[in-house]
């Protein structure tokens, strides 16, 4: 079965590395399986909304392109925060987007996003209900946070995941090179869920000490047992490197930034953090008078699409291509998602789900997956993450740089 | 001519993702040209004089020991940050030094660091005319800084800025992604020169807008200039993305980061050191209303072997191995360097300077390679650093990370 007419696609949330190898698999597969134009919204619904569009055929021409589109961090086509209201029938919002949806005869909804992107495709597939049309709605995950129900794991974790585990094998190098004791303390994303900082714990292995604690936002951050167990790890002045996520909570439920510097609050609300690995590292300096150093991960670990995970971007692009292939059988109000069939060999398939079942909805690494004293991962976590970090989608370098492409 | 006796080769001073590099040119030299053992010193001079040693062919056994070397980050035989007395005839710490000499048969000494590391060999050598020996003493340059004069630029910077760019491509990327008008401010290594800093221009390209401003040590910092020329620029709601030394400084002489009514205190009444970077994003944020963020490279650009660059890599090595010839040609108290032979094309060769001329200097950028406004570089700076970031070591992928090798 064909998509009659047109197909729309947006990008919206944080970029990640592996955000548009989904959108080469939308696109790729609208190729085949749409008989119109194939959009892309520049900006997320918001810039739909402002027909800010452009037919992805003419800028997208030769494979090349795709494989460099694949290679490209962040969203090619632009993001956005934009919360959709209630879907009440009458709704302005509403009518305005479909009414665009009319005047570019679009059949197909393709929406790249994490909970909040989800939610956008929830409400218009419920506010299609008071249209009645036969425009087919469908989600397409990423994140790095990994935290999005249903699905094994997200398209875009995996390429940052690599990254976090490549650099925390580099700097547990780098931070062992003096005699003087050192706690390097290395703050990851993730607000709620640890899976990206959790990451950091792949680095261990014949050839790396790794991180001595791996502290996730699923345990209350407990300093005196931080303290003193940084006090007995660094005994006869052995350095260290701990993992945190930005996200680690007390168990009053203060994040641990909040007992120091500023924040602010972001377009849905949510608290902006910083500073979690630069409280810590000031507290224990002055409390064990050791040297600490704190390094942010920051918006590299989003972005570093010259270390990405081969399997995540296949995954990333087949993920798309399922989303289409879903549509055209006629589906919609769905997530496109990964079914993992086994560990090893590892093999993980397509699939989709209600996104009614997904949207807002967050998964957090499970007890089983860290372990008793709550400052580690477990084998399961390993056993879970390992396969998604494995290959490499090798950069096309020019001029010793990776080589990208923009609109 | 052979090296008749032992040699003894040191790391000093901040790690590198090619020191390592450097070391495998000293060691594979030294087995051809030295009759006798190649011992490494634990953490420099320090753990020389605690005859804290290997015997590294103990220890890099196989050719594929070697590469991995090449790949790992940060020294492998430890560093530290110990600067010898004025040598003084009669000197405790250098009588201690030369007794070991004795006692292990060292015919040559072969230091791998930066300026400090040069005051070292050049202290040893001239101490040596007190004591008449024919050991020779040489100085291999390493520093992701570039800041060493006489030779062309250091082992270590290519790999840094290599980086450096890359990391700023993607930045630029993932920063243009929003509509929302934003100014990323990127922090990069360089107290007193600002090679590296300079490097992150090298992002800019037919696929990458670059950094708006990069801003050097070497031009004083001028906050009102900085913040007419980002409105400016951010007219019309257009994200931008500056990078900045961590060095700059005002007319005054003063650290931008010291300028802060932006230091914090945390709960506990620590005070929190903010950055450069940070300063200048809640500087801007403050009087601009725009939306700012600051990230900084910190650790990660000064380890990063994942993209370290094929060019720096040999030519570490090669330096290397210059410093263990020129050592079996009877020279001593020199540095081994690379000398460019022309730009296009690159062609760079190894040689030796008097450490005496090298010792405790600092190489700034020209003001030829910085633009006439002082916020950014010159095409000479383009066509000069363009070559020491082509080719890629790839790494050796084990389990989807780079292996590493680890005494």
């Amino acid at each position: 079965m064909k998509i009659k007419g047109n197909i729309v696609i947006g990008q919206s949330g944080g970029p990640t590395a592996a955000i548009n190898a989904t959108l080469a698999g939308v696109f790729c597969e609208g190729k085949n399986l749409c008989e119109g134009k194939i959009f892309g919204m520049l900006g997320g619904v918001e810039g739909l909304l402002a027909e800010n569009m452009i037919d992805m055929k003419e800028y997208l021409k030769t494979d090349n392109d795709v494989e460099l589109l694949k290679r490209t961090p962040s969203s090619y086509l632009g993001s956005c925060r934009f919360k959709l209201p209630q879907p009440v029938e009458g709704n302005e919002v509403y009518e305005k987007l479909f009414e665009i949806f009319e005047k570019y005869d679009i059949k197909g909804f393709f929406y790249i996003g994490g909970n909040d992107s989800m939610d956008t495709v929830k409400k218009l597939s419920a506010y299609n209900k008071f249209k009645n049309t036969d425009i087919k709605f469908m989600g397409v995950p990423k994140t790095i946070d990994n935290d999005l129900v249903k699905t094994d794991h997200t398209p875009g974790f995996g390429s940052a995941a690599k990254f976090v585990a490549t650099v925390t094998k580099e700097l547990v190098r780098d931070s062992l090179v003096y005699d003087l004791k050192s706690v390097t303390i290395v703050e990851i994303m993730g607000r709620d869920a640890g899976w990206l900082t959790a990451a950091s714990a792949l680095a261990k292995g014949d050839d790396c000490e790794g991180a001595a604690m791996v502290l996730l936002p699923e345990v209350p951050f407990d300093y005196e047992y931080v303290k003193s167990r940084v006090k007995e790890l660094t005994e006869g002045d052995k350095s260290l490197v701990i993992t945190v996520s930005e996200g680690v909570r007390t168990k009053d439920g203060k994040y641990v930034c909040e007992l120091g510097s500023e924040k602010g609050t972001d377009a849905f609300g949510h608290t902006m953090l910083t500073g979690t690995a630069a409280t810590i590292a000031a507290m224990l300096k002055k409390d064990l008078g050791i040297k600490t150093r704190a390094v942010e991960l920051s918006t590299l670990q989003r972005c570093a699409s010259h270390i990405a995970s081969l399997t995540d971007i296949n995954e990333s692009f087949a993920v798309g291509s399922a989303a289409v292939k879903a549509a055209a059988q006629g589906q919609s109000g769905k997530m496109a998602l990964l079914k993992r069939v086994s560990d090893n060999p590892y093999i993980c398939e397509t699939d989709t789900a209600d996104v009614n079942e997904i949207a807002n909805l967050a998964k957090e690494v499970p007890r089983s997956m860290i372990n008793e004293r709550g400052d580690n991962v477990t084998e399961e976590f390993i056993t879970y993450a390992r396969p998604l970090i494995e290959g490499e989608l090798v950069p096309i370098f020019e001029n010793g740089l990776p080589s990208h492409i923009k609109r």
